[in-house]
């Protein structure tokens, strides 16, 4: 059960569309009460067209922080008063606080959700990411912060690739066809692309790489998959099959959240394993967050 | 405790300045758990000069509808896309709900608030209203409405008193010194003026009327003051005492919350004894809401 709420309690939340499976209320509702906060997190359901009018509002109705999700992570930029260098590398911007001069201050929590699995690693490993979207953006920004190299990026979209790119130029594009050489160099190998995640309706158990790929992977390599539902993802199930280690998304998830938390609270630790059980709870309750 | 609160939970609240010590929360949450709805009532500080902005960002958040109070009665009315007759009448709106076109509809639950202790009297007894403010302007429309006649207001502002009278021809203006020669025929006495609400660090207990002024009421009649904090307010106290019968201001406060509550829930029965004593025992923890 969430805190109470009263006339001062301030509010926190999500804009999005969809909002209704998000997984961010039951989270940080679960932390602040832990906390004994004086906030609450609720969903705004805001449609894209919506947006400007949405974001002004929010500072009108003293809101002091929210999470950004699909479709607005990149055109709220526009409507910030203040964006961190590391989200403007992104072009994303996931969590926003209210600057002590009026305004919205972004940032990109993202990164610090993708990399905290992954503080254990050793710097300068070979690194190959699957996709080239924007959870592609924060996860070739996140490898960068780890010391993690050659990062190497495998897409289908040449126009996307040429982009990460020009704001990445260390970092080494590679079509499709040819991420297989690169395998058996690949001591973390991470799925930013949407193959494997649960379709509703579908019993598909869909993998962005086949056994053969997987087999070529070197003993002791990581398997970071940032789709969280189902759990673990076909591809980690035959990772760990393999001998890999595997991390899920959700892991991510609950990282940018915990970030996002403490940066509101003025940087307040957060009570981290809370978060991860609200999620896991939240997550069993509503079966599919993506239908 | 609240509901808890996740990515579907639709969004109630409440706009003013300030809003902190508002028992609205906490009321309409607890009716809200009691009854099993996936909303939640919260506070929405919204400054006089930012209203127009929070009113559209309110639509865009995908607010479902919102109660309205100090400073925004008045001015919220241009703002909206239907306004009900009474609350136009009344000249305030304290309740916004969103339209099923688009846009806001705004009426005066004020007004459903302070007829309801008042079913039980009889029609046509002489009534006096002390005060000729916002809440004489709800209590005039409230009295009219349950047949109450005739109806006088004693007021110190003879502007506000022609504008009562411009709005309710019928009813009868006096200036504050001619309100005793009227006590004796007084079957209902209504106090909307602020005298003997708590002062934060005032000791003082200040009734509208004196001993003296009370006596002349008739025996049996109705004293309804609808100031709630002390409860009961020195009036109260008063006209209990010389056999009259004391209605609180809380009761107001109630009533008007679970209509503008069942008009949000598409006109569901809602649990009022379940607001009652949420909003009593929120008065109680925090004390005095007007400081």
């Amino acid at each position: 059960m969430d805190r109470r709420i009263s006339g001062s309690t301030q509010l926190l939340g999500l804009i999005g569309d969809p909002v209704a499976h998000s997984l961010s209320p039951a989270m940080h509702n679960a932390a602040l009460a832990a906390m004994g906060e004086d906030y609450c997190y609720v969903p705004f359901p805001v449609a894209a067209e919506r947006l400007a009018v949405a974001v002004a509002g929010l500072a009108a109705i003293g809101v002091r922080g929210f999470n950004v999700t699909i479709p607005h992570k990149q055109a709220i930029l526009p409507l910030l008063s203040q964006v961190e260098a590391r989200a403007a590398a992104v072009g994303a911007v996931n969590t926003v606080y209210a600057l002590p001069e009026g305004g919205w201050g972004g940032t990109n929590t993202d990164i610090d959700g993708f990399v905290q699995p992954l503080l254990g690693l050793e710097k300068g490993i070979p690194t190959l990411i699957l996709g080239s979207g924007g959870a592609a953006r924060a996860a070739i920004q996140g490898c960068l912060e780890l010391g993690l190299g050659p990062v190497r990026v495998a897409g289908r979209s040449p126009e996307k690739l040429r982009a990460l790119q020009q704001t990445w130029p260390q970092v080494e594009t590679l079509s499709w066809a040819e991420l297989d050489r690169h395998l058996a160099e690949t001591r973390l190998l991470v799925n930013t692309t949407p193959v494997g995640m649960h379709k509703p309706g579908s019993l598909a158990e869909l993998s962005p790489l086949s056994w053969e790929q997987l087999r070529l992977l070197p003993a002791g390599a990581t398997v970071y998959d940032l789709v969280y539902v189902p759990d673990p993802t076909p591809l980690l199930r035959m990772a760990a099959e393999l001998g890999h280690t595997p991390i899920g998304g959700l892991e991510m998830l609950i990282h940018q959240g915990a970030k996002a938390l403490s940066l509101w609270l003025g940087g307040k630790l957060v009570p981290v394993e809370v978060m991860r059980q609200a999620a896991r709870q939240q997550l069993a309750q509503i079966g599919d967050p993506n239908s």
